[in-house]
């Protein structure tokens, strides 16, 4: 990989950067991004070479780039791929880092029509509670997952340089439909972060608020810890996976229904069941894994 | 304190014993439980110096006790409450270490009537994964909180008594109502129980369960690690404090109702106001709090 573009240079652009220079595997990197503070951060920490606010004549570097790696937020990668699809060369091969993919697939569709078979939808599965350039670092994938969701016209070498790219950040790659990934992730991600937003939500909005956050202790804190990620990174996330998101509340909702119902009617022996199959699948997949340490987006 | 009385000497009450063993604040201690095996652990680690199963003649124990502790499960604290009163002496201090309040102390007014004023309602807010004498040490409650709920019925010298007991085994000792205790806990801790149950269990009966298990990451973990808490101790806290939690479960479904109709709607002004607040109290309680590292119950 001779020249990448990374549009969105924070902590994931920057730590991809950073990793693939570890590995000797990219000749230069190209920065572009919204604000020049966060820019200058990047440069002066060696993760691009050159660097170019959205203001500035960034496209023309779009032509001769092997690959173009869109790590904006959410929200921005569709207008982003409008842009690219307009310079991009006809061997460029454009990749993203957001977190929901169907919404991603569609821009792509739309931006890039015919030649969208150079475009792979991705997604590693990484973070910190840091963002930014200053916050990068070259092992921030490693052991992590990054999830591709190619399709049936998505061009095999195109797929491999993508895969190639992140399994050199150290990253495993697995291989998900967009419509799977996207039902998964709201399951495992999006719902939780909902349900954690809307519990501190809930009772910050008390009378006795004060008291309340008083008394809590360290399962309070575990389960709420989400709750203090960015609402705007979360707003653009829920609404990219709404359909899916929308799915995995309402199910939510009918089993959170029938433990309040039982709760309700005192009935000791179908709430033992559920928290029981609860426990029991918690404790399972708590011995079958080992938790990566950063948090997932 | 001369004689000490535990019945259930498991993690709560055999810390308990031992705090006041290393303090040098009591005389002896009589266990009370319902396994041999576990009252063997108790003697061998010097926890307590008689040990009695709930089958051989505990109750004669109680006339010369100075205290009597229940640390039980909270639904066996009502029974032992009737048990007790029929036989501890006339200045015998009672007290119990339930994660509920409203019910224990009813439960005590109908055992002991006008002796009420001898018991002495009381949470300590500490426990870990671990259950059992074996998994008893003497730190477990060092700066962590106990609340005590006496009534206007309570004897002051008895409250000063646990009071006094609490503070050397190193614990705060702060006083609430007992309704108050029990809707603050219900919001900060059995209510997020019952969330992090629910996620799981629905997550669970999926017929896609192995897949998304297979993708959850460290935020899954956080959330969701109460969810592995025991189902029989839960089905007791949240049947125990019934009327508070299903408030609280109504008030959270009304916040996560209207956190799914911004979603289903695609408001992202309304769902990153609501985000919004979530995020920057959850923040100001982190920064406020230095969390204690044990588990609450």
């Amino acid at each position: 990989m001779k020249r990448l573009v990374i549009v969105g240079v924070g902590l994931i652009g920057g730590s991809c950067a950073l990793a693939l220079k570890a590995a000797g595997a990219v000749g230069e990197v190209v920065g572009v991004g919204r604000t020049r503070g966060n820019l200058d951060d990047a440069r002066s920490r060696g993760i691009v070479e050159r660097a170019y606010t959205l203001d500035d004549r960034w496209t023309d570097e779009l032509r001769e780039a092997d690959v173009v790696l869109v790590a904006t937020p959410v929200a921005q990668i569709a207008p982003m791929l409008a842009t690219i699809a307009a310079h991009s060369g006809p061997r460029t091969v454009v990749t993203d880092a957001g977190s929901t993919k169907q919404d991603v697939v569609a821009a792509a569709a739309k931006a890039f029509g015919e030649r969208a078979e150079r475009f792979v939808p991705a997604h590693p599965i990484a973070g910190t509670e840091h963002s930014g350039a200053a916050a990068a670092f070259p092992t921030l994938f490693r052991d992590r997952t990054t999830i591709l969701t190619p399709g049936a016209h998505t061009a095999p070498d195109a797929v491999a340089t993508i895969r190639t790219l992140w399994e050199t950040c150290g990253a495993r790659v697995s291989i998900l439909d967009p419509a799977q990934h996207d039902r998964i992730f709201a399951a495992v991600s999006h719902l939780p972060h909902v349900l954690a937003f809307a519990l501190v939500a809930e009772l910050a909005a008390r009378p006795d608020a004060a008291d309340v956050f008083a008394h809590a202790a360290s399962g309070f804190r575990d389960f709420t810890r989400i709750a203090g990620s960015s609402p705007e990174m979360w707003r653009d996330i829920a609404l990219a996976n709404r359909a899916a998101l929308s799915d995995a509340l309402r199910d939510y909702r009918t089993m959170l229904d029938r433990m309040a119902q039982a709760i309700e009617r005192g009935d000791g022996v179908a709430l033992e069941e559920l928290f029981a199959q609860a426990s029991d699948a918690r404790r399972r997949w708590q011995a079958a894994t080992t938790a990566p340490k950063p948090v997932d987006r």
